[in-house]
């Protein structure tokens, strides 16, 4: 049986125990998929980012079985063809839980210790301790998402000592939310909350899910961060809430327009955090997503479930 | 019986709520000492910041039993004075605990998210996505000190999955933390320390108590962070473990000197990260004050034993 792995620069040590401890079983691992072309045909499994699977290189690979995708978005997967042929397709949802979870928390301490100001003064030489200080400790978050990211985000808040609200399409219970709600809900949820954390996927419902109103409903004091995608509201409404003060700062690793253009406003709000979508940058990305391959392929040779399944017809 | 408290600014809700729950109790608030010289002869109790108690102020208190000092420091209390007339001394030890354990997880992140770096990045307008990246969970944090501020920031250590190891005077066990040790077996636990915080008070036996070779121990990437006693480590030892790359990065919010000259080689190292003595600064410390104070209240007009009593004869 052969796995072709088409992931660049995977470390040596996971060559070598994924081949050590799948004797049976021929690695072979390429720099890409124009290096993996001449090996398609034979590949039983194919390991893969998902962004260079084609039609025509799913026909060429005629024994493949089993598509192992390194990445959660997966809009360039040609499904039909995949479902055509009854391809297996597993993906590392959830990979990103850790990293954006500490980033949330990270840039929520930073807002509300007022890093920026206290590191304008350090670069100014200024000993200053009558910039304002406040905790996390005791506020209340709510979360737009309760998928995995936004539980590992809520997990670490109570940790912190703060209510967590969970928003969601059905509204159902979830781990480490003290109160979840359906999104028909939100708005007086949205009274409630100090920190507004969005980790929403992009979707026609969460399209422009939130609009100038609901940012007039959040309390003044309120901290938004969007971690999800950044369609989930327009440039103008977040930017007259900044400007209008209907909340104290905004937090944003994602934009309507990614790379945000060098002459935006958002740069040079003095309440609004610009950080360049890498809440879910890590340096333990490749080893976390060869360990959910790693326990797939040994449920996989057993015949028994396999974790993050996804529904071609579906395509998530 | 009087209540006598010289705290500056105290909410009016504070003493309407006291006055309230303690009908019986006369309470005088006065803005400092000063207001408060005539009543001295009167007061039972003296609510202080503990820097305005002198021999003679103790000595005109006839009737004074109890003081509560609503700070964690006392080296300016006359407590030969106090031990001979056998009054009470409790304080607010712990009252840091939150908000300094929250310094230390938010400056942990800033370094390991390089957010000097991004902030100045956003500053350039430069949308640049390979800034790197670290996070803190699965990484080892030694803490100097396992009191209640060591033992409150290794319990959020904890839940960011971090292992956390103590070091005190006598090693003893404490919650939060996986191991401790005694401070003799230091040496051979600095070996282990991605993150080494310091949280000791200053005292004859631990002033000084790191010096170069301590550095020199520790993992080359390790970050250290001082929240105690800014007499830990000179700063000599301190800046040329930086310089020479025994650590990769130091946080310091205490020095030698404070406030740290505006000269001082600290604010310009790009590896070193200033802060103004702040980490315990909080908005909330004169409600928990008098949470504190409240509780023992109670405790003592029932004639139970209070929280946090102190030692005359020790001074802590």
């Amino acid at each position: 049986m052969l796995v072709l792995s088409v992931i660049k620069r995977v470390p040596e040590e996971i060559k070598e125990h994924l081949e050590k401890a799948f004797g049976e079983t021929h690695f072979t691992f390429c720099h890409g998929m124009d290096e993996a072309e001449d090996h398609l045909l034979e590949a039983d499994i194919i390991i893969t980012y998902g962004e260079d699977l084609t039609e025509e290189r799913i026909q060429k690979a005629k024994k493949l079985k089993w598509i192992m995708v390194l990445s959660a978005g997966m809009d360039l997967m040609p499904f039909d063809e995949i479902d055509k042929r009854d391809i297996t397709v597993t993906n590392v949802k959830g990979i990103h839980a850790k990293p954006m979870a500490e980033y949330a928390i990270s840039m929520l301490l930073q807002v509300s210790r007022n890093a920026k100001l206290l590191s304008q003064r350090e670069r100014e030489h200024q000993w200053d301790r009558r910039v304002p200080m406040m905790e996390i400790n005791g506020k209340t978050m709510v979360l737009l998402g309760t998928g995995a990211i936004a539980q590992e985000t809520a997990r670490l808040a109570q940790a912190f000592q703060m209510k967590t609200i969970g928003v969601s399409k059905s509204g159902r219970a979830k781990t480490h939310f003290d109160e979840t709600y359906a999104v028909e809900e939100m708005e007086s949820i949205l009274l409630e909350a100090d920190f507004l954390v969005a980790v929403l996927p992009s979707t026609p419902e969460t399209k422009y899910l939130l609009n100038r109103d609901h940012f007039k409903k959040v309390p003044d004091h309120a901290v938004f961060l969007n971690m999800g995608r950044g369609d989930l509201v327009t440039t103008v409404d977040l930017l007259s809430a900044v400007q209008e003060n209907d909340i104290a700062h905004a937090v944003l690793d994602v934009f309507e327009e990614e790379p945000l253009p060098e002459d935006h406003q958002f740069w040079e709000e003095e309440r609004v955090t610009v950080t360049p979508h890498l809440s879910g940058i890590s340096p333990h990305y490749v080893p976390r997503g060869f360990d959910v391959f790693e326990c797939n392929l040994k449920a996989y040779l057993r015949n028994e479930g396999m974790e993050n399944l996804i529904d071609p017809k579906r395509g998530y």
